[in-house]
């Protein structure tokens, strides 16, 4: 083996938290106190001149920890990795880490040792992009159709979409890539904002940021709703009047209702217009969705940020529970999966508006979004990317927005990498942020009630 | 506050690994190698004399030490609480842990954090029978239906049952309790074995265990299948040589099937008289176990030991999906959550078989039977228990079966409880098992296959 092929020789992980939660930064009626974390994590090549990959997965603090020590966990599916071959492939390490039978069981492809798998994938694709020296986006989309359905597991689809449908929707989908991404450089892809909208913001706020939002460009904005009904319907005021009637205002209710609660609060906010009403219900109930989709029409319905992986987005889409399908780049297993659930939407022509209330989910989520925009649904009109101004500092290659849009990544990768800075200083508990907070509060951080 | 109080003071926690991997015990189409495991918790009050709760979440060995730092996250919603209080109403607890916003991100209520929730929620639970100085079954079958009605979370489930509903159902159980008591007492709960089944044992092997089966009064046995289609068709022949024409013989595939595939394998199947088809697909599939009910009809279909939380058992019943659910005591947030589970059942008309192919899931599964047999669905003749015949040794209240039936535990509890020579010598990695069998492997547990 000649000494100069590099291998992955370590992986190392951070658990960073920002205190968003002071300012209630992303708050809204399920998380009324989110602290935007990051279990990040490193795959370190043997080599200094050669690029380590990045990725991570998004919490909102407590249990952060513990999904470090998830991808941790996978440490020996990684260290001693051909990072060559891992990049002409990360598919084998996505199979390889899903078909670990003990591990699965901790899910099956759900929640925490998931999303560990989706940190680990996607830092392989930061890898396989930095290498290829293409921002992620722009290599899937020049990537070979057939190569890309390798990267696709077809395992519980196969009702819904089969490889050879999957491979017609790919070639056609690269039918006008040139033009579209000609466009994309040019103007970049429509976002939303989020920021007018978190619920612990007081109505002057929301106003203000509700105007700024529409001075900025911006066609969209999203409002945080379902704790209080007559609050709900101030803020809705509020905001159509900051707004004037041909910005969308999209509610989000953070999965606070049962399937009839749904039907009947969006039907007192229906005098505002709301463009489309978000997480209704249990991200699980595929059939309560699709209740509240015959009961709120022509409302449209929104999910997706909590769909556990491509199986729950199959059903979603076979049972006609949504409009609008809501990507997330960390919830599922990484780009390889998403990958999946991007061929289902379009088969199903379901427009999909991906997720990014968290910190660097709109880095990460941009390059799908694109991908999808040149070269799989190309322009759908409904396509819009959900962006919230807070944390991109952090970042190495933070989104650019202008005019409401997202630029088009130039930067090899994933846009995933944190500044090195940052992660030292919102390391949790011992960072510089963290050591200084803890030591003032007096006791644990979180006293008991009690009885 | 008198000095008296007892409090929970700790939560000890403990990774417990036995090798049945060397033996293929528990071997089946989707887990060819598993070591049942325990991540392990220890609810320890403040005095000597006052009972601990003993709670454990199940697993198949590798991540194990990630499910127990998950219940070792859960520790700060512990300490300090009044264990006479946590007694009275373990659904206090079990809210706390379910309301975390920060923690439910990880899921919200699936994987490894709502497992961990549901260990502690089972070791309160453990804590509150032994108080009480009764086996949980007893405790929950004596309970009033006002009380058992507020320790269920009816959230996401009232579009299909509400709490007036469920609180019909408990009474209406109810009636009759004495003497299905007395029954249960002299006669125990029916059980069927999937000991003779287990994918890696020979031909030989399987018949000499399904003879014994049947010698021991078994009436239903279970083989996993799913692996290879002629060899599945050879050990059902085989079997259903061994046990005759009226014994049933249930086959258990482990998600191993896409639905077509499903359906056409079963029809492969069909001439040795196939019980269930226990998970055909993915456990998320909802839809897709509807389409295999109606593809395979009459035989029925059974799903339910990764069913991550009620709103997917809601969705199965709701669709139709499903003959048989099976209950697991792990998989979910504790005895809370089953409550709900049970309940909704109970309104469908669907019976539970509970899961309990793993270590210690038959020493906490008996008890829901139980109570379901006694206070809430009643006497239905298509119920019984899996069992499988290992690991019992390792508790302090093991199972008791007799010829085919678990009989009615009487020891205070939820049989939860493991031995402490257990705990040590197959604590991983330092216990006196692991701490040889690592020594004596060169390298690394799992060396990276590399290309």
């Amino acid at each position: 083996m000649p000494s100069s092929t590099p291998r992955i020789t370590a992986i190392e992980t951070y658990d960073v938290r920002f205190p968003t939660s002071r300012e209630l930064d992303g708050s809204d009626a399920m998380n009324p106190d989110p602290d935007y974390s990051a279990a990040y994590v490193v795959l370190r090549t043997s080599q200094e001149d050669e690029p380590d990959g990045h990725g991570f997965t998004f919490t909102i603090g407590r249990g952060n920890d513990v999904q470090v020590a998830a991808i941790r966990s996978l440490a020996p599916h990684l260290v001693g990795r051909d990072a060559a071959a891992l990049a002409a492939d990360p598919g084998a390490l996505y199979r390889d880490l899903i078909g670990d039978s003990q591990l699965r069981w901790l899910g099956p492809e759900k929640g925490v040792m998931h999303m560990a798998i989706g940190a680990v994938v996607n830092a392989a694709w930061d890898l396989a992009a930095r290498r290829a020296g293409l921002p992620l986006w722009q290599l899937l989309a020049e990537a070979e159709p057939e190569w890309l359905l390798t990267q696709v597991d077809f395992r519980y689809l196969t009702d819904a979409l089969t490889p050879d449908e999957a491979l017609g929707l790919l070639r056609r989908g690269r039918q006008g890539a040139a033009e579209r991404t000609a466009l994309l450089r040019a103007e970049g892809c429509p976002a939303y904002t989020t920021s007018p909208g978190w619920l612990g913001y007081s109505d002057a706020k929301l106003t203000r940021l509700a105007e700024r939002a529409v001075a900025e460009g911006f066609t969209q904005i999203k409002l945080k709703v379902g704790a209080d009904l007559e609050a709900d319907r101030r803020r809705l005021r509020a905001a159509r009047a900051a707004v004037g009637p041909g910005v969308r205002i999209a509610v989000d209710a953070n999965q606070r209702w049962d399937v009839d609660q749904a039907v009947q609060w969006v039907s007192a906010l229906r005098e505002f217009d709301p463009y489309w009403i978000e997480e209704p219900t249990s991200p699980d109930d595929v059939l309560g969705h699709a209740a509240v989709r015959r009961g709120v029409a022509p409302v449209r319905v929104a999910t997706g940020e909590h769909a556990q992986n491509r199986v729950v987005v199959k059903q979603l889409l076979q049972a006609g529970a949504i409009d609008i399908f809501q990507l997330d780049a960390t919830r599922v297993a990484g780009v390889n999966e998403n990958l999946a659930i991007l061929l289902l939407a379009a088969k199903f022509g379901v427009p999909v508006c991906p997720h990014a209330g968290g910190v660097g989910l709109s880095e990460l989520v941009q390059h799908l979004a694109m991908f999808d925009f040149v070269a799989l649904a190309g322009a759908t009109p409904e396509r819009v990317i959900e962006y919230a101004d807070h944390l991109h500092e952090h970042f190495t290659d933070p989104v650019r927005i202008r005019s409401g849009r997202y630029l088009a990544p130039t930067a090899p990768g994933f846009s995933a990498a944190m500044r090195p800075a940052a992660l030292a200083e919102y390391a949790y508990p011992d960072g510089e942020f963290w050591a200084t907070e803890l030591a003032v509060e007096a006791g644990p951080p979180r006293p008991h009630p009690g009885p």
